[in-house]
């Protein structure tokens, strides 16, 4: 792995280092959508892209927010600015956002002919803007700290690819996965082909840790989680090289034996797993990154401060924790209580570590 | 227990001898929402009535649809026709229904002073409707099968009561819970006197089994599961007595462990969790219900069936098992398929059965 090289020159590399479930001397932190609408700087670059896509479209405003609350907070890692569906929008679905609602889709997969027609982008082409993001974002971060690349999981894709928007049932996802399981088989095919060729890509760029995102694993049966996430995930990681492998299923928690075993080096935890138990059942084979309540984030500094020793509390000191939230940052977060915690997780992490005394 | 006293009349006590973990010729199954709309006969009722409210608060017509299913299906069980927020409702927040959205409240909990005043309401007062309810449908069974009362648990019902409709994140919740956690104990400590009153009032009026919903439990953490919603459930269980209890924890698969040692005599499975794993964490200690994907009710039938004998497959032929789904039926479902699958789990659990060959 060039992790360890590329380790060298960064100026803090507390997240690589417990990735690989090395000692640091303090926790890593970092907040998924740490970029996000709870910052007035964001909502101002964003305003001045005119749209959310446009903005994840326009690497300059991306590289601009993705570094800016490492601006306000001393973050051990920055996150591409992107979107998890870029991939289907590259293939030619037609991403859109309507106002105040979540991601949609022009054109979902509703007929056989167009799911056979389905073909992987060539990441240097349809989504040249997203690694030319990477590029400038690595470039304004000046080794300061990683970067994070990431992608939808293949199921997570192919949900809002079939269903054209975000969904409480996923009703024709399921629709397919019953009737049509051959068809859902061949979009989850092409997806992985294309997460891989996606992230292989961003690592290329400069990406110096990646993470699949898998918000919609969790709707599954344990049987079909195995079958159309998990299997396809193992196989994107299996032929992802040269970085560090985040996996995150949220509603994952009755899995994670078998999420820990599919070749990735961490495996995100979502709120409602108490991490001593995912400790226990996993054992110290990969990292673990979580998992505070997202919703300790509108909480009052001094009381989020309580949770963050909390969940470090639960972790233990031994290596292989990177702090993080269990779902990503609302825009109702306050910005006095991000800083509490990610201060927080740094002061009571070094306690907790006899040797950093 | 009056349980067996109760069930000697009935001509069908397959569902609590299932509960009591006694061998049955069957798998006893019911399903969650099986009045509902994706019956024709319901929507006709439901018209005459005017509204979803009205339907539940006129005991003859609540009757009428509670027995439809049984009309159609061979079903092991009936439950009463009610909404799991009418324990609220009759502490004057003031229960409607926007067309085509959730449950709302008028006057949710938004001030110390209205926490303060709430108070447990006498259900022969304000509920006099349900119990009515369960009189009539008692009465209209005729001893066929037995029928199950319920009511939503203490904190769910205070998700409710806090944020006045349903929601993703349960912010306002949320709030309470990490700002003024005293406020939210004092209005979970009401709803378990309320839930307690309700549901023995319930069983005095002919409920011959009683279920606790705690729909929106798995949005806490583990430790805050068990100090807002587990322990209140806790103490509502020790004090329902003559009928046996079933706890619901939609998202609760992290726990089973300790729901199983509440004081229930059966766990409610949703459908994400392996049924195997289930049985080999809790052991033979209390009966399992569930826990079929809700989705496969729209799916063909023959394909039904398939999923059907995988999820008995997966409980075995060890007494204690109530087939049911692990998630209310949708307005979606089919009605052939609902056939299908009651048909299946009889006739499919009958050759699972050595002794009944």
């Amino acid at each position: 792995m060039e992790t360890h090289l590329q380790s060298t020159d960064l100026k803090n590399d507390t997240l690589l280092r417990a990735l690989a479930r090395e000692p640091t001397a303090h926790t890593p932190v970092w907040l998924m959508r740490q970029a996000g609408r709870y910052l007035p700087e964001y909502n101002a670059t964003r305003a001045k892209a005119g749209s959310f896509l446009k903005l994840a479209k326009t690497p300059a405003l991306a590289a601009e927010v993705a570094l800016q609350p490492l601006a306000r907070f001393p973050l051990d890692a920055a996150i591409l600015f992107s979107d998890i569906l870029t991939v289907p929008d590259a293939m030619g679905l037609g991403l859109y956002f309507a106002e105040g609602e979540g991601p949609r889709f022009e054109r979902p997969l509703r007929d056989e002919a167009a799911i056979m027609r389905l073909a992987a982008p060539d990441p240097t082409a349809e989504l040249r803007y997203v690694l030319e993001a990477v590029r400038e974002t690595r470039n304004a971060l000046g080794n300061r700290v990683p970067l994070i690349g990431f992608s939808g999981s293949p199921y997570t894709l192919a949900c809002y690819m079939i269903e054209g928007s975000g969904s409480d049932d996923w009703r024709t996802v399921k629709e397919m996965l019953y009737a049509r399981p051959d068809l859902l088989h061949r979009i989850l095919d092409v997806n992985a082909r294309a997460v891989t060729d996606y992230l292989n890509a961003q690592i290329e760029a400069g990406a110096q840790a990646v993470m699949l995102f898998d918000t919609w694993g969790g709707s599954l049966t344990a049987a079909q989680y195995e079958e159309f996430s998990l299997s396809y995930m193992r196989r994107v990681l299996s032929q992802v090289r040269n970085a560090p492998r985040i996996v995150f299923t949220k509603g994952g928690g009755g899995w994670l034996e078998s999420i820990a075993a599919s070749g990735c080096e961490a495996v995100g935890l979502d709120w409602t797993v108490a991490p001593g138990d995912a400790r226990r059942r996993i054992g110290a084979s990969v990292a673990l990154q979580g998992n505070l309540d997202p919703a300790v984030l509108s909480a009052p500094p001094a009381r989020a401060r309580e949770e963050v020793r909390r969940v470090l509390d639960a972790f233990g000191a031994a290596p292989g924790h990177v702090f993080n939230l269990g779902h990503g940052i609302s825009p109702h977060a306050r910005v006095d209580t991000v800083e509490a915690i990610v201060d927080e997780v740094c002061a009571y992490s070094r306690q907790l570590r006899p040797q950093a005394r």
